[in-house]
Parts: structure tokens; C-alpha cells; sequence
């Protein structure tokens, strides 16, 4: 069965996805949180389930490198043609916790630059680490959503010490270019400052973008460290392993010396889950990068059909899409699309306060259901 | 199968714990970090396995109360005979990560007294919340650990904001008592400092003893969290999810208005694990007491006959005892251990910078295991 891609049934997809699906009520269709309406991939269950019988529900191994840097190592060489040193892999329970160690550990007192829209809990990423955040705003009607490098320099120049880096974005949906993260790398060289890089959504690069890890861009070994994870590919995020990876020598010994109490919380079974995707996931994950193609084909069609006023760019990556709606004249579209319509999808303004008129809309689930989303969300709002 | 305690064999052990056993050499006998070579009970295995059948390995529930907090609420009141309110438990990743976050959200800036010896991790918390640390040191040739009042008094006249408690106390072995429980609360009270009591031992308080959770003193309310698990006394310290607990409306409210950056890892195997061991795992626990109480009589005669120069102090609660064994000359007996007879004991000066020859023992293992720790320990020792 591997390499296909199953869908939930409703029933079963509110007992597997707690959140997605058991945090609305019954009648609301769900097309917000990041998750996936399908099945999880048969050796990631059966790697789970093997732990389980062998009552492996205690601490996990500690320390870098081991299996889990050498299963990533495989994954990131296969999939990005990205050589990783499995010894500089280091575990930590979910990539925002990673994020906010790496921050503490490595990046000195300063404000923090953010591209925003942002994922929403990382938008208090500077408040959590005791810095001010310094916005990289993408206008709304902007063409392209691009970094602003001048605006990248200016807030550098003004005492940030470090770049949150979010690549592939969500929810922008783009996969930066490798002459665009030349472009960041040149301007944060030029500070001396940090880069880092949430890659999270690396393996969710669909045809036509190509993930570029920031780390595989020359030049960028010793100012930056990348959190990955299986967790959002593999639509596991409730079991609570993501990575840290450095090429810095120094880097490395940063993360892996700071006291326990910072970084000792992953699951044991996030740590089997994440082995057995990273190492025989391939075929599955390729098998959901059509489906997520097919997927973002068909909502340009519904939207096209049901809510032609609506704007996109082009969805390089992630299975988020971010929708532009104010032609529609309504200030909070997700709100009156949950009232009217018992649809949920994200609010625009939980990625960039005060944002009004765009909403995040998770296609990752059935044609079926993506049809019946787009056309409640239609009728809601026209 | 409900109430019986099964020894893993040694293979069984290095498969389900890959820390405690994993992280040994094959050669040596691990009887260092806190965990049991017990299986797990049985409805905790069966809730996790069903869990995992239905796919559920997504994000969790958000947010306080639920059925974990119902869960907590019933175990507190058949074990303890304590009143929680359900909507006032806070699932958080585990034991350490709540104590941080409870200390960054409630806690002023100012030092954190702690009772050294003390959990080992813990000894960083200070530091990790940008605190100095001031310590409530127990005399190792005091007969009996005590919580020094006096001293407390002077650290928080010093400035001191809160007392980081363990109770009961690992290494000490205590459970303190409601009236020693009473001294402290009224030398917090004098300074209107915070405590946060890291009960994740409640439930292995041995016979002759008693848990008073210190939520469940008079008077205590407004100043005090508590910060409890079932992953020790269930031995699934690998799944990943503790629970906050506050009786103050105001301090609940506190600790739920963090940022979600600041707490959102628990982990959703974890969840149902503990569900499953508050609700249905009662006849297991009464089980391993008693099995803990033998093994402590165990300890207790082959101290006598093998180390008769090493002191102890009764073991009231934890699997965790504390061995001075000074009379035998060595620094560093962890490491004698180690080196000459292949016994991982955990070394007392990772509880208490600077102290010499003393060990923490685990004696959470079968009988004829603990036999051959102590045969060992005493072969290198003597
Ligand atoms: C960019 C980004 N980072 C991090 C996360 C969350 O990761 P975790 O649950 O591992 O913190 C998400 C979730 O969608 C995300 O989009
Ligand atoms: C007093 C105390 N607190 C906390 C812990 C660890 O808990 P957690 O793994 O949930 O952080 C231990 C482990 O033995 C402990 O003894």
C-alpha cells in the first residue's frame, strides 16, 4: 500500500485528528488547522505500533546524531540533494520549540525579524525570546510574495540579530528560490547576524518549485541552523519529535550544551514515527505531492467557478492556501463563512494583525470535501 | 492481568528503555535514571495502542479542563482525597517544561530557592528563567531531610520570589508532612512569594507515608501550582504530557493567556496514556507499592549485609534511594561502580555540585536485580 494516498472517512477523521475535526462542532466541515485528512503512511503506523507493542513508552535516547540524524540524513540527500552530517542532527520535541531554542541559544539579546504573514504562534516568537519584532510585511496586493531585502537591511541595521526564516512559507505557499536566499544570505552576512530557518514544510515543495534548504546555499554554514521535522508532511504532529541541523561546528556545540531543561522534550514515539518516515516514506510522500497538485488544480477551478473575485498566487508549496477576499467586503470572511456556512477555515488577521479580508484555506483532504468547502465558503460570502 | 506487576526480562528491558537500559553498555546493570523495568499496565498499553488504531496521531486538544482534567480531577480525589477542579488542569509537555513555564508566567523576575540535593535537571531552572538560584541545602550528616525554614525565610527577605518544591522529594525520599507542608506556607505567605511544587512522585508514596498535595493545605490557594504527571508512576516518561494545576481563578487565567509558543508540545499519545492511568490504572499503582515497599525492605537488608557503612535515610516515597557511602573512601562511587563492577548508579553530585561519595539508586527492578546492583556495587566499593 505504500505510495497511496487514503482518505478519512468523517468518522474516522474525527477520531484521528483531534484538533482538525473534534475541536468543531459535528456539522462544521474543518479546513483549518494544518492537518491532513488522510491516512497516515502504513510504515509510519506500523513503526508506531511495533514501539508500542515493545512498551517503548519511556525516555527516549538522548543526545544528537544516532538513528534519527542518520534517517533524516538519508531523507535530506534523497529528497533536496542537501548533505546533512547525521551527528549534527539534534532532536527537540516540535519545530516551534525548536525555533524558540535556537533563538535563546544562539542568537544574542535583539530584536527578531519576522516575514509576516507568519504562522500565527510564531508571530510571538520575539515576545517568548524577550526581543521586539521587526515585520517583514508583504503588501496584499503585491504580485509576488517576496522578502524585502531593503527592509531586511534597514531592520539588521537597526540592531535585529537574527532572521526567522520561514521555507518553504506558509502561508505565503512559496518555495524561495536559491537566488532569492542568495539575496538574504548576502544581507545578513553583511550584519553579521542569524538565520533561523522553520523548514518544516520542506518535503511539501509541489511540482514545478524545488525545495533549497537555506543551509545548501553557500556561504550560510556558519550564521544559521534549520528545524525540520516529518511531523507536517507525514501528518504527525501529535507525536512531538522535530530536528535542529547545523553545518557550524560551534553552532552545534551551542545547541547541544545548553542545560537539559531547555531541550529534553520529545516523544519517544515521535523519535520511531519520524525514523520510519524519513527512511521509508519516500514513495508515500511522492504519492501526496500528486495528490496536494491535483488538489491545488481543482480549488483553482472551484474558485474560478464559486468565487471568481477571489486572489491567489501561485501555491509553490504547503498545503495552505491563502486567499485574498476582500472584494467580497467582508472584514473577518472566515467568521461569516463559520456562521453562515459551517465552514472553518483560518482568519487572515491570526497571521498578520489587522489584516482584513483574507483567510487560510487547509486543501489538504478530499476532492469531495475541498468542493463542498469552496462552495460554502461561496455561498457565505457572496 | 489489572494489579500485577511483570518484570521485563533483560531483553525485553533494552528494547522498551532505551535510555535507562539503551544508553548502557550491554554489560552494565542500569540502576540510574528514574524509570521501572515493569511493564507498562496493561490499560495504559491498550489506550495507547487503540489510539494509534484510529490514527490519532495528530495535534491533541487544545486548552484546560477536558477529559484529561476530569481524569486528573478523579485521581486526585480517590488517591489523595483532594478536590481539583477539572477546568483547572493545563496539559503541558512534562514535568520540567511546566515548572518553566510556570515560573516564566507567574513569577516576578527575582532568584528561585531550591532544595538541594535536588532533581538534577532542575538544578538549571534558575538559569533557564534568568533567576539566581539560592539553595535550601540539607546537611548530608542531618538525620533527616528537612526543609530549612529559617534559611527559606532568608532567601525570600533576600528577595527570593518563589520556592521551586518537590514534593515528595527526589533524591531525599520524603513526602513531606502536612505540618512541615504548613511551615513553609507561612513563611511564603509572610513574603507573598509563589510556590511551585513539582509533585510528579505523588503517587509513590510508599506504606507508612502519606501524599498531602500542597494545594490540598490551607491557605495555599493564591500562591501556589502544582505541576503533576502519571508518566512516573506509569512509567511512560516517553509519552509526554503533564498537567498544570492551580486552585486561584487568577493564576489559571495566567497560565492560560501564555502565548501558545510558550505551550503547546504535549504530545497526543500521551494524553490518552495518562487518561487511561488516572481513570483505569488504580489497581496497578496499589500493586507497584506494594512491590516498591518489598524491594525497600530488599535494599534495606542488603545494605546491612554488603554496604553495612552506607547510610540511608527511611524512603518514604519515589524507587529512588539516597546512599551516602562516604565511609568507603571513594569521590566519586558512581564512577568506581561503573569502572570496577559495571553498575550504572546515578552519581550524588549530579543532585548537589560538589558533594562527594554519594549515589541515588534505583530499585525499581526485580529482586534478584537489586540483589546483584548492591553485590556490585559493594564489590567495588569495598
Ligand atoms: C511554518 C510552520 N512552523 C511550525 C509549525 C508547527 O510546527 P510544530 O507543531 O512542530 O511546532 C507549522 C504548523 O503548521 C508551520 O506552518
Ligand atoms: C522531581 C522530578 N521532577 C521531574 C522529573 C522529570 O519529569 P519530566 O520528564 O516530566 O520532565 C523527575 C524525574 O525523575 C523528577 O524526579
Amino acid at each position: 500500500m505504500a505510495g497511496v494516498i487514503r482518505d478519512l472517512t468523517d468518522a474516522e477523521a474525527r477520531r484521528a485528528l483531534v484538533c482538525k475535526w473534534g475541536e468543531v462542532p459535528d456539522d462544521v466541515l474543518p479546513a483549518w488547522v494544518a492537518e491532513m485528512d488522510y491516512a497516515v503512511a502504513e510504515p509510519v503506523v506500523a513503526a508506531v505500533q511495533d514501539a508500542v507493542a515493545a512498551g517503548m513508552l519511556g525516555y527516549p535516547r538522548v543526545g544528537a546524531g544516532g538513528p534519527l540524524g542518520e534517517a533524516y540524513a538519508g531523507f535530506a540527500r534523497r529528497q533536496f540533494g542537501h548533505d546533512v552530517d547525521p551527528e549534527r542532527v539534534v532532536p527537540t520535541v516540535d519545530v516551534t520549540a525548536g525555533v524558540r531554542l535556537a533563538l535563546d541559544a544562539l542568537v544574542p539579546p535583539g530584536p527578531l525579524v519576522f516575514p509576516v504573514p507568519g504562522y500565527a504562534p510564531q508571530l510571538a516568537m520575539a515576545e517568548v525570546t524577550g526581543r521586539e519584532r521587526l515585520d517583514l510585511v508583504v503588501d496584499p496586493d503585491a504580485e509576488r510574495a517576496e522578502l524585502d531585502l531593503d527592509l531586511l537591511d534597514h531592520h539588521l541595521a537597526r540592531g535585529a540579530r537574527a532572521l526567522l526564516l520561514t521555507q518553504p512559507h506558509n502561508p505565503w505557499g512559496r518555495a524561495f528560490t536559491r537566488a532569492e536566499l542568495e539575496g538574504v544570505r548576502d544581507v545578513v552576512l553583511r550584519h553579521g547576524a542569524l538565520v533561523v530557518s522553520d523548514e518544516i514544510h520542506a518535503p511539501l515543495v509541489l511540482e514545478g518549485a524545488e525545495h533549497v534548504p537555506y543551509l545548501a546555499v553557500e556561504g550560510t554554514a556558519d550564521h544559521a541552523v534549520a528545524v525540520v521535522a516529518a511531523s507536517k508532511a507525514f501528518n504527525i504532529a501529535g507525536l512531538k519529535c522535530a530536528q535542529l541541523v547545523t553545518t557550524s561546528p560551534a553552532l552545534h556545540e551551542r545547541l547541544v550544551s545548553v542545560p537539559l531543561a531547555r531541550n529534553e522534550s520529545w516523544s519517544v514515539l515521535g523519535v520511531a514515527a519520524s525514523e520510519a518516515a524519513y527512511v521509508h516514506g519516500d514513495a508515500w510522500l511522492a504519492a501526496l505531492r500528486v495528490r496536494l497538485a491535483e488538489q491545488r488544480t481543482l480549488l483553482g477551478s472551484l474558485l474560478a467557478e464559486h468565487l471568481p473575485e477571489a486572489r491567489t498566487r501561485p501555491l509553490e508549496a504547503t498545503y495552505l492556501a491563502w486567499l485574498d477576499l476582500r472584494a467580497y467586503g467582508h472584514d473577518d470572511p472566515a467568521a461569516v463563512a463559520l456562521e453562515r456556512s459551517r465552514v472553518q477555515v483560518a482568519a487572515g488577521h491570526d497571521y498578520q494583525p489587522g489584516l482584513t479580508g483574507h483567510v487560510r484555506l487547509n486543501i489538504a483532504t478530499s476532492p469531495d470535501r475541498l468542493t463542498e468547502i469552496v462552495r460554502r465558503l461561496a455561498s457565505a460570502l457572496t
